[in-house]
Formats: structure tokens, C-alpha cells, sequence
């Protein structure tokens, strides 16, 4: 009951998280119209939202209790658990081109829209912003480096043959485990061996209280149930939808459902840039888009072994390969600098804008 | 009368300028011998070289005269008058492989050529030159961003089926809007809301002794409709002579027309790099080149709905996308720096004389 | 006799020096059974990785002996002189696969392999290591100018028409001489002009006793010509060998004929990183990979036409061009850090993971 009593009234305090007065009305709409998919995924939107702020606020509860070691274990691990659990639902229904787009959106967006708006916001309310350039290096290379092995495998696939085919796969397959092997020693280098050089970019921790253990504990596996759900009818209502639009499926999977799952860690972002903190801010951006490209995207690998319909492979659409690269490079670029002022934020929102526009208009079968 | 005193007075101090007695050779040429196009597109060529320098001249006397905000306004806008007229004149004939080479062109050509030149004249003179890295790596940024827009309709474009076209017509539009919003955001940044970051760029106003209103107003006026007409004489020729030459049209397009185009801006480049104001020659190389980008690249594509038989598009040919990033790449690499050595210079000059080899050798429907 | 005391000497202290004794092996094995492929392949490269050491210690030990000028530029002449000996012996079989590959192979390990694997042995020893950016950034550059050369054919030959490939050849000789040209002026700037400013990058003479000037060129002459021997028994057994042990010719040609050509090196910058002198190992992988670029690349291209049975051109396979860019890039972003510590290592040494499971992986007629 305190359990209760406590998650009500953080409810109460945050405007955002009224939106789980959605999360009921979904189900009941899937029973009551199972083929009104617009407004389907319109409900399954707006509830989603509220349900990835729960779930990083107790992840990061969670993390504030169990000491810094595996505390930053976990935050590292589920801070992107939405677009993981979003993504697991397409993959096994075997949507795999949505599964594609959408890790390959989470990574454009995290770099560009979300960096890009809270260079903007900050840079509206402070006229120039500092921030750690060494940090954000760190983070800027290595997803570069991450970038690249989703690059090699779409990069070398021209022909379709038999033989190219089960290439891509076992290729693919290696490199999820090399990824997977990569980001485990890069958190006993950034957890254990050189934690000193890591300071401070903790999610906002001291942003809001932190929930008791059990709480914490029980809202994220009740919560991570719900957002399981509530995906299955966004995946399966999404496509629909689309054409009702006129969105292509490419639009939805790259821009609609990447900022659907970074809405929690946006707010965040935006909310730091706004104190002047843009060292955070930059931290989350960077930091969840690496960790898109070097845990989440091998991680589905692996699991569409298992609980998919037949195996995903790394080869991604010509198009998004280079809107990855592109992104990256961008961050790169601008995080050397150091500085920040509102045009850097319209500078890196005006790529992602040219990428939003251009899948926008995209052919269906382009 | 004393405008044309004036006139005639600055013209005497400067051999340059001794060249504009080919502006009415052109027209006399033109009547006389319209076939000789080899002799035509020499004479042009070297008509507008003078205009061009004139031209500049007159803009920055009306700048000086007007106030910062005004004239800094100005500066940006009529700083590649001469290109833009250009490439006008080749718009309105419908030549819209010409205007997209000399576009590309520009870019590479004040990257690579004016910067590696800049830096290898001034290498010659003095030991180790030092240059402002912020200022440099804000334009370096603002090129690499603004190329971006270039290369996304030409990545996208593989097939030629109807639909792909129509999308690419649409995709260039809404482009050139959002890159001329862009544009007129950055002026209010760099003349607006944080003109202190940018002093001291001035397209070396402190060089000559600027002319009184007048005078300027009505060179500006009468050189434009001059460079217009000398345009056309030289697009009419160019083809005709590339021929004569043995040069493909990628090459005059890219190569002769960015030279003859950029005369008037190497001039102030080369010689304030000789006087060790390597700070004022990155700014016109590389804040020339994201002009182009950004701003004479969208205006040409608005245009072409106005004046031109068709209107264009921003799908360049992948050749011309791959120098222009190489380029960007190159500027943004070496700016990041903050020192230049004549090997700097001979370094990207190389890259330059690459690109310049490979087209005056690339056969003719490659 | 003196000489050949000396050299003894050295064996008798450096146990990799052993090594030698394959090297009448190698001979012998020929001899008795020239089917043996995979036998001869294995002996062959055994006798090459301690020739290359010697051959290494022979160049520096003259370098020291004739002043600064002339030392260095043998040091930057010689340098690669195994790689250098093994693409010749390929080239006058008329091999260009194998040579192009093991030219682009030893620019990824060089700048992948070399200086990552120096990164984590170094940051196993110690904590954090730094080293002089400026001079990492200028070998940097020069490495990624030198790779635009090696690209630019390969991104505009699409069609195999006859009119390409002729243009494809002319292409590479004019870039092969302009390309040796820089390498030159190269020289002049580093060991003449601005000398002070390349200080200390001396490839590690103060290690070991540099050997009396007889000693040294008598090594040097008759090393070369055992490597060309062994070479020849090294190229005719590759092929067959690869396929024995299941790898693809391009796997061999950019992995394993790299490795075994810069073995010496690679001692080399592992013991000065082990030694925390970073600075030193990263002068010793980026110049190396710079100087095949620029030197050795070029050099085989003239020489193709010379000993070669049909001349080579500069035009790659795609997947080698897009590695050798990323390799580039990569090293230029880590490179601009100045400091590094054991995942840098880890990272780096990744991507190079990543390409050569790519390589050991696609099928043999991709």
C-alpha cells in the first residue's frame, strides 16, 4: 500500500505522467475497435510516454541504491530498455525492416534531434555554454567505432545471391557478439579500471528523490510488463496508421517510434540544457545513442535467435546507413568544439529536419 | 561626372582592372565573329574577371557606408554576385548540368584551391603562420552541415523511374527553403544576437578606401548588367570552346567557371595570407564556400521555377557529391589545427589538383 | 669477418632473431617438394618476420651513420622496403589483386592494428598515457590526403567500359607521380624547411647499438635480395595455402601479408608504448601508413610498367576503399585526443576486428 501511496503521488506532482490514464484506455480500445488503427496508435503513443518516464525513474531508484558499481551496471543496461522492449515486440512478429529503422532512428535522433534541441533550449535562455570536451569525445568515438560495424555489413552487400545471404547472417551474427563483448569491457573500463574519468554524468539522479528499493523494484517489472503490451498494439496498429497519414513506413519506424521511446531521456536532456548543464546533457545524448549501436542493436541480433520468426541480420537500408554515419560524424564535429550556442542547436536540428523531410517524401518503394 | 572621375582614378592604381577594356571587345567580338567560340569564351573570361573584382569592390563600399548590421548583411548576401549572375544566365538557357558543376565547383574550389593557396603563398613568406581555430571551425561546421543538404537528394536518387524524379523535384524545394531559412537565421547569429564572436571578418574593407555612395550604388548597378551580358557570351561559348580545348564539360564547369568566378575573393585571400592575416583568408575561403552552400545553391533552385525553361533539382552527380564532402572533410580537418606550414598549402592543393586531374581526364559520357 | 662476427652477435641476443634458421628451410623445402603450399607458406613466413627485422635495424643503423638529412631520408625511404620487396615479387607475377590488397592491408593494420594493439599494451602498464597531438595531427592529415588519392579512382570507375579502363590507367600514372611529388616535398618540409618542428620520431635508434657502416650496408644489400627470394616462395605458395586453411585471397592479401610485412615495426611500437613513450609508437604506425600511401603505392604503380607483365592501376575493390577511409578516419579522431589509456586500445583494435572477420568471413567470389 505505501508502495502505492508513493507512486500516487509522484503521479500527482508530474503533469507527464497523468498521459497513464492512457495506458487502460488502450486495452479497452483494442477490445472495444480492434481495427481502428489510427486512433489505436495514437492512444498507444500517448501511452508509452508516460510509461518510459516511469521506467526511467525507477531504473534509476533502483540504481541510487545499490551503489555506484552496479548501480551505473544497471542504468547502463536498462536506460534504453523502451526502445528495447518496443523493438523485441516487432521482432517477434518479425517486422524486422521496422526493428532496422527504429535502431537506426534511435540513433539519429538521439544525436541530432536531442543534442541538436537542447543546444537550442539552453542556448535560448544562456548566451554561450561550455561543456567537457573530453567527455563528450570519449563518448563521441566510441559510437563511432560502433557506428562502423553496423556500416560493414550493408557496405559489402550488393548482390543478393544465396551465398551473400548467409554471409550478411553469419556476419552479422559475429558482430553482435564482438559488439556485445565491446560494450562489456567498455563498462569495467568506465565502472571499475577508470571510473575517475567518469564523474557526474549520472541521469539526473539529483534531479528527483529516489524511490525506496521496493517500490523502484516493483514499478520496473510491473511497468516493463505494461510497456510490452502497450507495444504490441503501437507495432501492430503502426503500419495502418501510417497509410492513414501518409506516412511511409520508413518515417514511422526512423522518426515517430524513435521519439516515442527517447521521450523520458529527452526531458531529461532538454531539462538539463535549461540549468546550464550541458554537460548532462550531451552525456545522455551521446551515451544512449552508443549504447543503441553497441548493446541494443546486438542484443536484438541475438534475440531474434530465439523468439523470432527467423533470424535478423545488420544489414540496414543504403539510406540509413548514411543518415547513421552522417549523424555521427555531426556529433563528432560538433562536440570537438566545446561551446555551444542557439545556431549550433539549429545548425545539427536543421540535418535531422533534412532527414526527417526526405524520408517524409520518400516513395513507398524507393 | 565625378563618379566616373573616381571610377576612372581607382581603375589607373589597378592593372586588374586595365582588363575591363575586354568587356566591350566581348560585345564587338560577339557581332562580328559569333562563331568563333574559343575566342569568345577567352575574351569573356577574361572580361569578367575585372567585373568581378569591381563588383566586390562596390559591395564592400556600399557595406562600409551602411553600418555594421546593414553592411554585414550585404557582404553576405552580394559576396558571390558574380557566381550567382553566372549561374543565373546558365539557368535561364536551361543548362542545368552547368549550373549544378559550377555550384559544386565553387564549393571545392574556395575550400581546397583558395584555402591551400592561401596557406602555401603565406607559408612561402612567413615561417609558421596561426589562425583563429574557433572562427574557423564555426564556418568549417556551418560548410560540413550545409553540404549535407547537397548530398541527401543525390545518395537517395538510384533509380530514374518517374516517381523517384518527382520526389526529387520536391525533396530539392523544400531543401532550398529550409537551407535559406537556415541562412537568414545565421545572419541574425552572426550579425544579431552574437556578432561579437564574428569581429574582424570583414572582407578586408581596411585594404582600399571605400567609395562614396554614389558611386558605389551605381557601380554596383551598372557592373551587375555588365557581368549579366559578359555571362551570357560565356555560357553561349563555353561548350563550343571546352571542345576546342579537349576539356570535358565536367571540368570547365567545375574548374574554369568556380576560377573565373572566385577571382575577385583569391585576390583578398592570397594577399592578406602574404601580409600574415591567415585569420582573414580562412574566413573568405571557407565563409565563401558555406555562402555558396547555403545560400546561392537554394536561390538557384527558387529560381529556376521563375526564369528557367525546367525547374531544377539538387541531385548532383556522385562524383561531384563525393569531392564535395571530400573537401568539407579536408577544411574541416586542417582549420582544426590552428597553425599552417607551405606544406599545409601543397597538402590540400594536392587534393585539389586530384580532383582537377581526374576530370579534365574523365571521358566525355562517363 | 668482423662483419660477420657482429651480426652473430646480435643473433645470439635477440631471439627473434632464431628465426633465421627457416630461412635455408624455406630453400631446402622448395627444393624437395615444391607441392608442399601450405608447408612452404608457413616456412616462408617464418624466415620473412626476422629478415624484416634485420633489414629494419640495417636501415637505421646506416641512417645513423650519415648525418640527420640523408639518415632520415633513408629512414622514410626505406622504411617499408619488406613490403615493398614482397608487392614487387607479386607484381612481376602479375598478382595486382594480392598487391593492391596487402597495399590497402598494410594501411588498415598499420593504423588500426598497430596503433590500437600499442594503445593496450601501453594502458595495461600504465593508467592513462598522452602524447603530442600536433605532431599525431599531422601525420594524421597527411594519411587521410595520401588515402583521397587511393579513393578517387575507385569511386568513379562504375561501368568497365574500354573508355574507363584506359582513363582508370592514365588516371593512376598522373596520380602515382603527383602522389610521389608530395612525398617529396614531403621530405623537404620534414627534414629541411621545418625540421625542428619533427623532432624525437627517430624509429626507435636509441634502443639498440647502431652496427659500423659496413656491417650495415652489406646486411642491408644481401637481406633484400634473401627477402626477394623468400618472397617469391611466399607469393607462389599463398594462394594454394589460403585455400587450405579456408580463407578467402583477400583475408590473406590484408591481413596475413600485412602482418608479416610489419612485424619488425610493429616490435618496435609495442616496446616504446610498453616504455610509455606513446608519442614514438604512434609516430611509427601513422608514418608508416602514410608512407605506403604515399611512397609505396605510387612506386609499384611505376614499376608496374616496367617489371610488371601488364601495368597496374590505383582502382581498389570498394570494400578496401571503404575500410581504408574508416581506418583513416579512426585514426585521425583518436589520434586528435592526446591522451589514451587500454579501451582506446580495445576500440580501435575492434574496427579492425570487425574487418578482418568481414574479410575471413565473405565468400570467395564476392
Amino acid at each position: 500500500m505505501k508502495t502505492m501511496n508513493q507512486l500516487l503521488k509522484e503521479i500527482r506532482h508530474n503533469p507527464l505522467l497523468w498521459l497513464l490514464a492512457f495506458v487502460p484506455v488502450v486495452f479497452v480500445g483494442q477490445r472495444l475497435a480492434p481495427e481502428a488503427h489510427t486512433l489505436l496508435f495514437v492512444l498507444s503513443v500517448l501511452a508509452i510516454v508516460p510509461l518510459a518516464a516511469l521506467l526511467s525513474h525507477a531504473t534509476e531508484s533502483v540504481a541510487a541504491k545499490t551503489g555506484d558499481t552496479v548501480g551505473g551496471l544497471l542504468n547502463a543496461t536498462l536506460g534504453n530498455l523502451t526502445e528495447l522492449v518496443i523493438a523485441l515486440t516487432a521482432l517477434r512478429m518479425g517486422q524486422h525492416m521496422l526493428v532496422k529503422a527504429s535502431i537506426a532512428g534511435a540513433i539519429v535522433t538521439n544525436t541530432l534531434f536531442m543534442l541538436g534541441a537542447s543546444f537550442l533550449l539552453g542556448g535560448l535562455k544562456h548566451h554561450v555554454q561550455e561543456f567537457n570536451v573530453a567527455g563528450a569525445r570519449v563518448q563521441a568515438v566510441q559510437l563511432f567505432l560502433a557506428t562502423i560495424a553496423l556500416l560493414v555489413p550493408s557496405a559489402l552487400s550488393g548482390a543478393d545471391s544465396v551465398q551473400m545471404v548467409a554471409f550478411t547472417q553469419t556476419l552479422s551474427l559475429c558482430l553482435a557478439i564482438l559488439l556485445i563483448a565491446t560494450y562489456c569491457l567498455g563498462l569495467l573500463f568506465s565502472l571499475g579500471t577508470h571510473r575517475e574519468l567518469f564523474g557526474g554524468t549520472g541521469h539526473g539522479e539529483a534531479e528527483e528523490a529516489p524511490w525506496p528499493m521496493g517500490v523502484a523494484v516493483a514499478t520496473l517489472a510491473a511497468v516493463t510488463v505494461l510497456v510490452a503490451l502497450v507495444s504490441e498494439v503501437f507495432v501492430e496498429s503502426v503500419q495502418e496508421a501510417a497509410l492513414a497519414f501518409g506516412m511511409t513506413q520508413a518515417f514511422v519506424g526512423f522518426i515517430v517510434v524513435a521519439l516515442v521511446g527517447a521521450a523520458a531521456e529527452m526531458a531529461s536532456a532538454f531539462s538539463a540544457a535549461r540549468k546550464n548543464r550541458l554537460d548532462l546533457s550531451v552525456g545522455i545524448a551521446l551515451g544512449s545513442a552508443a549504447q543503441i549501436a553497441l548493446f541494443v542493436a546486438p542484443v536484438l541480433v541475438l534475440a531474434s535467435y530465439i523468439i523470432g520468426p527467423s533470424p535478423m541480420n545488420l544489414q540496414f537500408w543504403p539510406g540509413a546507413v548514411v543518415m547513421m554515419l552522417i549523424a555521427t560524424l555531426t556529433a563528432t564535429l560538433v562536440s570537438s568544439g566545446g561551446r555551444a550556442a542557439w545556431f549550433s542547436g539549429v545548425s545539427i536540428l536543421v540535418v535531422y529536419l533534412i532527414f526527417a523531410i526526405t524520408l517524409y517524401l520518400l516513395p513507398p518503394r524507393a
